[in-house]
């Protein structure tokens, strides 16, 4: 008897920004898996279904336990806030059911349910700083060489690339912000605008806009639920938002518009 | 008097990937603005709403007439695919409201509705690609010179980034991906995991798994509803997945879930 195994995204911490699809599988399934807080979120959508909550660092076993319970017949959601497929719990998911020479085809059903991640909810309450290429780079370095990480953020220097920080600090990661922050101020002003979300869409939801030079006067803000979002040399501040202009620079004069020749795609 | 504008981005082209916040404003508006394809993919949820249907090319002039509409009082809603704050209509509504002097805590209310984008509806289908830092960039070079977007995809390579491509190919773009290969293929094996998605979550999906040494076999499958994802040193392919562990080189044995020294953050 095998069941189906859905690892969903619910968004931000808030029901708002859940999609359809994730509200529906959730509905649909007989056991839910998540950490504690992520569960906590979608309380009000489990309360006749078989839950088991975990804590943190037991990604592994969780791993394990959702396939096992799949396996057996079960209709299970690993469930998560944000999107599972960035940084999340399916490469784990996938990982663990390779090893075990799975056939998607043939075996176990897995469904990656996308959902709103901290990039896109951080993002648009800020402003619109993803309007150009932008890199996407983990502070976390426990998993990660830190050599590797330090390699990446000059990259993306270099390539004038807007930057999305994940798990920019915690306790005992305070260094690595720090760091990158150094190695940007090699390539970018220090006045480039700064963004530091904290719980976004949550109660809690803290917004400080900065800049590279003042960034350090925030560290207080930084923590397992934030992300930092650091413009690149086009981005510019406006009010409260940080702003990059569609275009490397804006091509098109915005009083254009009644040209009918101007195309702009 | 004045409105309310919202810049809503509905997902990938099926109502399941919307999130409940899109249908909310949707409802609450009285006229919506949107491409033609954009707005049909809501036609259930406006039949009674005043809509402005745009071709392409025509961005400006629907910012400016959104504007206008919202400060006449209208709740307007302005309606994308993906997510609006990703090389969406977010920076050019922004751009012009501050170029009027605009002011987000007295003047016109602006909200952008974060939606399920192409980088995080592809990943989900194709495997766990995104489990490493990764970076996003579009092939559209109407707006950006050609040497940035060529600097940027080298500056992606040195970092080892997984790399997400918007806008990969048009009728009169051709040349942009075939470059953008030759630059990867100096620093990644043929071998490299490859995947094009077509159509994301639309009935016509169509999916190709390849390499970075066979893509250029594939270019039917691309378009302007197209979205490619190239690995990085660690992506691997299962079957027909393309799956990238956690941690740089996987760090951890699965089968040491019992030991409870680990710990995998």
């Amino acid at each position: 008897m095998t069941g189906k195994l859905y690892i969903v995204g619910v968004g931000p911490g808030h029901h708002d920004h859940m999609t359809f699809r994730a509200k529906e599988v959730i509905g649909e399934s007989d056991t839910i898996v998540g950490y504690e807080t992520y569960v906590n979120l979608v309380s009000d959508l489990i309360e006749e279904k078989t839950v088991h909550r975990y804590a943190m660092t037991q990604e592994v076993e969780r791993a394990h336990q959702c396939i096992d319970l799949a396996k057996s017949g079960k209709i299970v959601s690993l469930v998560s806030s944000g999107d599972p497929g960035i940084y999340g719990m399916a490469g784990l998911i996938y990982e663990t059911l390779a090893e075990s020479g799975w056939d998607p085809k043939d075996g176990l059903e897995v469904e990656i349910v996308p959902g709103v991640s901290a990039l896109n909810s951080c993002a648009s309450i800020v402003g619109s700083p993803l309007m150009t290429d932008f890199a996407v780079v983990s502070m976390s370095d426990l998993l990660v060489p830190w050599e590797i990480i330090e390699k990446r953020v000059e990259s993306a220097a270099k390539g004038d690339f807007v930057i999305v920080i994940y798990n920019p600090a915690s306790k005992k990661r305070i260094h690595q912000l720090q760091d990158t922050r150094k190695i940007l101020l090699q390539y970018r002003k220090p006045t480039t605008p700064v963004a530091i979300i904290k719980g976004a869409f949550r109660e809690s939801e803290t917004i400080v806009m900065t800049d590279l030079e003042n960034l350090p006067n925030h560290s207080d803000k930084l923590g397992m639920i934030s992300t930092v979002i650091i413009g690149n040399s086009s981005t510019y501040s406006y009010k409260d938002l940080m702003i990059n202009p569609r275009g490397y620079k804006s091509k098109y004069n915005l009083e254009e518009q009644t040209n009918p020749d101007l195309k702009v795609q």
